[in-house]
This record gives structure tokens, C-alpha cells and sequence, in this order.
């Protein structure tokens, strides 16, 4: 039996924490949903802002929803390169001694906070239920097998368990990119023959 | 035993044919090397050139020695999307039926000249003397497994053997990112249970 589970496939874009937003809109202000994710009740919205480096900038990062409790960027390797700055690969919510960017807004506001840069770890987000049929647990690594023009297979998955989570493998644009796998389209779960399981230093969300 | 091979990381980049060169910079004229590339005599040139579509453009595209036969630019998966044009998955050299570009000099001065944009099919450039020692042929498929901090096993890898190769796998920055992979790093090739062999439907470059 093969188990092929849906895929989700992120660009750069930003969490903002409560605190950040209403210092950067105001306290009134809510964001405009203009796209639902593919977990539940999370969606893209029309607000961008502006990432800067003494370097460099990158425009048009978009805001997701929900909040956070701290503000999270999630950039591509790539913007490493480009910018002249190191980010870890972690987990949503591990951001303790992670990378550090400024944020505009586009009227020109700046927002400088230490400590919330990352790029995303690949994982899987899946609730109890789901996570009994597959024979896994929190944490565990897998692996996942991409079928389409350039086939292969990425290790070092982790598995997401939460009880308000719809199953999905989350992975960003570059890692699509290498396996030729258009967004909304599915892959193969595979386990590795030994459990493992992934153990962050810090806290990450659910 | 593991076969441990070297790996070469490519961005986008640009081979003129003679002609074009010559109607771009004039009869005399001579790129400027800057850095030597993995395989032998092979450089990137101080010269760069824009690529130019309806929609949008690429500035700083580097162009790399020596000439070809036809002139070929090859670019990144992401760069499809961001402009809204589709380029084939292509060894070098294959070039029929493949995507088209605007060339535009920074002069100003366009050259446009149809089928002959692709993205590259990630390869490993042997000699005969290498082909022999890791048991392959000239355009068998193998796997190459990458163990930096995003492990995957890159499938549908193509062996490419000639006389005048430095050994070298060559992939894409986006492959490349998605396996955490630096430039200069290494690779472990890994066959594939049974023998089967790429076929292109032209005639590819050595």
C-alpha cells in the first residue's frame, strides 16, 4: 500500500505577533484575507511589507495569518545568498538565536526585532487519527517520495501532530522547484527502517 | 564501498554561439574570464546580459565560455513563474522545441532568436576511465544522495561521458538549496536496481 498525502508548497512570507501588528497598522487594523491556506481557518492576506538588510531588501513578503505569539519570518536559502546573511532551518516557533531582519511597512514604518528568521524545516502536519493510520508519531522523521519530472526523495521530514490540523507535507519553493512538483499536488510517505524523531532545543507551535 | 563524487552548483547562466557573440560585441572582441568552472578550459566571464520577456526581466545573467553551437540559456524553475514562461527540463544541447528569450546587451542592443531556453537536467560529467570504475554507461539514470543538513536522494540523474570531462555532478542553485547543499560539496552516487537509460529526442552536447 502506498500512502500519498497532499502537498503544500510555501514561498517567504511573515507571522506577525499580535504586539507587531498593531504597532505597525494600529490597533484597529485587521488584515485582509485574499487566500485560504491549507490548514484550517489560516489564510495569505492582501498586506505585503518589505524585508531589509543592510545589504539588500526583498519587497512584497507576504503576511499570513494567524498571529503568532512572536513575530516569524520564513525566507528561502536562497535569500541567504543574495543578502549576505545566515538563517538556521528550524521549525515554526524554534526562533531562539535565529537569524534578524527589519521589517517595512510600505508607508515606511520600520519594525526592527531581534531573533525571528528561519527557514522552514520540512514537515507534515497531521492530526491523531491521522497519525495512527500512518504508523507515526510526533516528531518522528520520514521521508517523502516525489514522483513528478525531477523524481526524488527528501529525508529528514517531521512529523506535525495536532488535533486542529488538516494532512498536509508542508515544503518551500525551492525544494518544489528541485523535484519539478507543481503546488496542490500529492506525495508518497515513506518510513525509514529505524523510528527517529526530531528533537528541537526550543519550543515550536503545533 | 561508496562512490563519493564532486558537485558543481550552477545558477542561470548564458552560452552564446560565435555569431551571436560576434553581432552582439563585434568580431574582436573577447569575453573576460573570471573565474574557472569544474569541467576543463570552461569559464565564467565577467560579462553579463539581460533576459528579456513581455513581462518582466533578469538583469546580471552570466555568461559562460565556450561558445556552442547554438546559442542556450538555461534558467531556474522559479524563474518560469515569476515570468510566466515555460521552459522545458533539458540536457544541454537539447534544444528543440525548447522555451525563447530576448537577449539585451547592456548597450541596449536585442538580440532575439527563438528555441533555445531550458532548465538543466541535473547530469554527472565523467571520463570513459570513470565510467568504467563506477560500472555506468553514457546516459544511464542513477541517484546521487546529498547527507548536508537537508538529506534527500536526487533520482533521474544522467551519466554523461566524454573524453575531455572532469568528473562532476551538476545541479541547479534550487536543487542545490534543497538539500543544503554548498558549492564545492560532494555526493554519493547510487545506482538503480535496474539499468535504464535517458533518451532525448535531439542531439545533446558532450
Amino acid at each position: 500500500m502506498t500512502d500519498i498525502i497532499p502537498l503544500w508548497v510555501s514561498n517567504r512570507h511573515i507571522h506577525l505577533s499580535k504586539a507587531d501588528a498593531e504597532a505597525l497598522f494600529g490597533e484597529w487594523f485587521q488584515l485582509t484575507p485574499i487566500k485560504d491556506l491549507s490548514q484550517p481557518w489560516q489564510f495569505a492576506a492582501a498586506e505585503c511589507v518589505t524585508l531589509k538588510w543592510p545589504k539588500w531588501q526583498i519587497e512584497k513578503v507576504r503576511i499570513l495569518w494567524p498571529y503568532r505569539p512572536q513575530t516569524q519570518v520564513e525566507i528561502l536559502m536562497a535569500d541567504q545568498f543574495r543578502l549576505w546573511i545566515l538563517a538556521p532551518i528550524r521549525l515554526s516557533g524554534d526562533l531562539k538565536h535565529s537569524a534578524w531582519v527589519d521589517i517595512v511597512w510600505p508607508d515606511g514604518k520600520e519594525l526592527s526585532i531581534s531573533e525571528w528568521m528561519i527557514i522552514a524545516k520540512r514537515h507534515i502536519h497531521m492530526t491523531p487519527a491521522d497519525a495512527e493510520k500512518y504508523w507515526v508519531q510526533n516528531n518522528q522523521i520520514v521521508k517523502i517520495k516525489c514522483w513528478w519530472e525531477r523524481w526524488l526523495v527528501f529525508d529528514e521530514v517531521v512529523i506535525r501532530v495536532a488535533d486542529a490540523s488538516s494532512l498536509d507535507t508542508h515544503i518551500d519553493v525551492e525544494e518544489a522547484n528541485a523535484a519539478a512538483l507543481p503546488q496542490s499536488s500529492s506525495v508518497e510517505l515513506l518510513l525509514n527502517d529505524e523510528v527517529r524523531l526530531y528533537s528541537s532545543s526550543n519550543q515550536v507551535y503545533a
